[in-house]
């Protein structure tokens, strides 16, 4: 959408509450021409002001503006390797409603599009719904979609590859739907409200109980001819190795997720856990469940030298449920990392070194993602 | 440069020779735009008419449009492992002069200096030099250029490695001087006037006796924070494999250049070879030579699977001398490719499928894109 009001609103849509001049800056239009159309974006009520905003100057308080919360609503599915979770959120990114289920690995589309429409009959009951509507639903699916046929790739899903994902929940709505998978989703999360916000190109790269990630270059989220990139996790490490979910053998994620590790703490422990349990008792100093983390951030840190050695990327944002572990990981992460890049920091001025950082978003990053997939394409073309 | 002369000046730069449509369509200028600033150009004998071609359509043939070759020179210098080079080119992309000189690896930064210097003198003497004089200097380094600081990074010329080149090769010139490694100005050329024409999003793959590439995303190379983006040579293998050159062990250059296979061809010969020996040997029949490139596609498609899993992109361009060994080379390659990637080609449509195809240039790829890294800055202010 060319329009003035237009770029505005796909503005707000993607960045939430801003100033009328950080609107002139990033949709490049002239002041007067944002206030002429501000005005009118008040008057018909899709946009409100939010409150007011210390600049930088030592001028006097911006008022920051927002998209009217009643103008809409978007949801966001994920459809995880076993969790389905569902966010509303109005357009001023507000969350609304957020609930996650659990179900064990395998199961089936059915299963799948049953749930998603059980979570959302459960939030219309819970009355989030708005006047104006929903705009549109966002997919994060943890595993590649291909973008021509929407049909989800062999990866993260094996229940579900071949599934056009947004056929089988495109019958629950009559919006505009969209789907890609979870680490792209994170990406957009995290540029538009998280660890990556101001880097135009960033590698997501997520350790968890698989191994994921996403390139972001000149503010786009590559997806791959095939819906296939970023799919650091099925890099092939040694052809001799085992087999891996995807089929392949000896892909990184085999030796870079916490699944082993994690198996290995519960036989230690003698009882179920989850990533966050060890997270937890490793902060709280106990040495094993540390030395798993440590040796995760080795193993992690080799698949992030393969792709540092690919991309030397400004920013590498460091997500999945691994990262909360803080130093704990990205520490020996770190290390590793640097062991096995072609471009030593000692090499480089300070302002040409990678920068690690955790991820803002742990939990809700992908389903926010997804809701930020609706945003970015709210007011444009569908393509 | 924004005004309407400036935008056609440097697309004419960038793609050689166009019709008056062509120019307003990659320009996005109106034809009547696009007509008085060609009456203007053609006027001050910036442009010339070149001839005449037929359009698609039925209607009468297109003038085609040019730089006038007398408006300038440029200069494109391949700094490599055991060959320096010059050619010199006008700006309607004709190359004017062009000649190698071979040395042993692990020449001097003065050595370097003074060979160009000598090369340029003889390219002078040859007088292709015409009145408007050079308009700027290209240099396609056989190793990552931080592009902050301009130096020459570990990798692929030990020798060269914290030479700052633009100033090294500056001193000879005082018109500017770009500076980007070989495959990134191989992209650039292969982009511009070869096996990536029309293509947005592509990787270059190159198998010589390094192994080296370039990622272009939406028609830009991407160099990476300190110039290391697209180093796929040294993503390492094996931790515990071969020291590399560049310092690190295990790197796919170690498994998949052409170095090892032909230290082996030159001991079952018994005499000195070249790749090029080799590749002639293979295609006219020679069994040795034949597995010897067999062998190099299957290790070289193990690398390519990676650059794929991370990718998935629409088109991956192989170059380096290998590829003049044609499909002895790709058959071998391509399966590779195939096993070691995420995305299996049965699993997504025809249009979803990646393309691998032999680059155009061979032997002078990376200098002509030195002569494009000139043209892509002409007519632009200096970055």
């Amino acid at each position: 959408m060319a329009t003035p009001t237009g770029r505005i609103v796909r503005t707000l849509s993607e960045r939430g509450s801003l100033s009328a001049v950080q609107l002139a800056r990033l949709t490049g239009l002239a002041k007067s021409t944002v206030s002429t159309a501000l005005a009118e974006l008040k008057r018909t009520e899709m946009v409100v002001e939010t409150g007011t905003e210390q600049t930088s100057g030592a001028g006097r308080p911006a008022t920051t503006l927002t998209l009217n919360p009643k103008a809409g609503t978007c949801i966001g599915v994920l459809i995880g390797q076993s969790e389905l979770q569902v966010i509303v959120a109005d357009v001023s990114h507000s969350v609304l409603w957020d609930k996650s289920v659990y179900l064990e690995p395998g199961y089936s589309e059915q299963t799948a599009a049953e749930l998603v429409r059980e979570l959302i009959t459960e939030a219309y009951a819970d009355q989030w719904q708005t006047p104006a509507g929903l705009l549109g639903v966002g997919i994060a699916v943890g595993a590649p979609v291909n973008p021509v046929n929407g049909q989800i790739l062999r990866g993260g899903l094996p229940n579900l590859t071949g599934t056009d994902i947004r056929a089988l929940l495109g019958q629950l709505f009559d919006v505009p739907i969209f789907a890609d998978n979870e680490s792209n989703c994170s990406a957009i999360a995290e540029m538009t409200w998280g660890a990556a916000q101001g880097f135009e190109d960033f590698i997501v790269y997520t350790l968890d109980l698989g191994v994921g990630g996403a390139i972001v270059s000149g503010g786009k989220v590559l997806r791959g001819i095939a819906g296939g990139a970023g799919e650091f996790g099925h890099v092939v490490i040694d052809p001799a190795g085992p087999v891996c979910r995807c089929g392949n053998r000896g892909c990184l994620e085999v030796y870079a997720s916490f699944s082993g590790p994690l198996a290995e703490a519960q036989r230690h422990f003698g009882r179920k856990l989850r990533i966050t349990d060890v997270v937890r008792m490793a902060l709280a100093g106990d040495e094993t469940c540390r030395r798993l983390i440590a040796q995760a951030g080795e193993a992690g840190g080799r698949g992030l030298g393969l792709i540092g050695s690919v991309f030397n990327p400004p920013l590498v944002v460091v997500s999945g449920r691994l990262a909360t572990a803080g130093e704990l990981l990205m520490t020996p992460l770190a290390e590793s990392f640097e062991r096995y890049s072609l471009v030593k920091r000692e090499d480089v001025p300070e302002n040409a070194r990678t920068i690690l950082r955790r991820s803002t978003f742990i939990d809700n990053g992908a389903c926010m993602g997804a809701v930020g997939l609706v945003l970015r394409h709210h007011g444009r073309p569908l393509n």
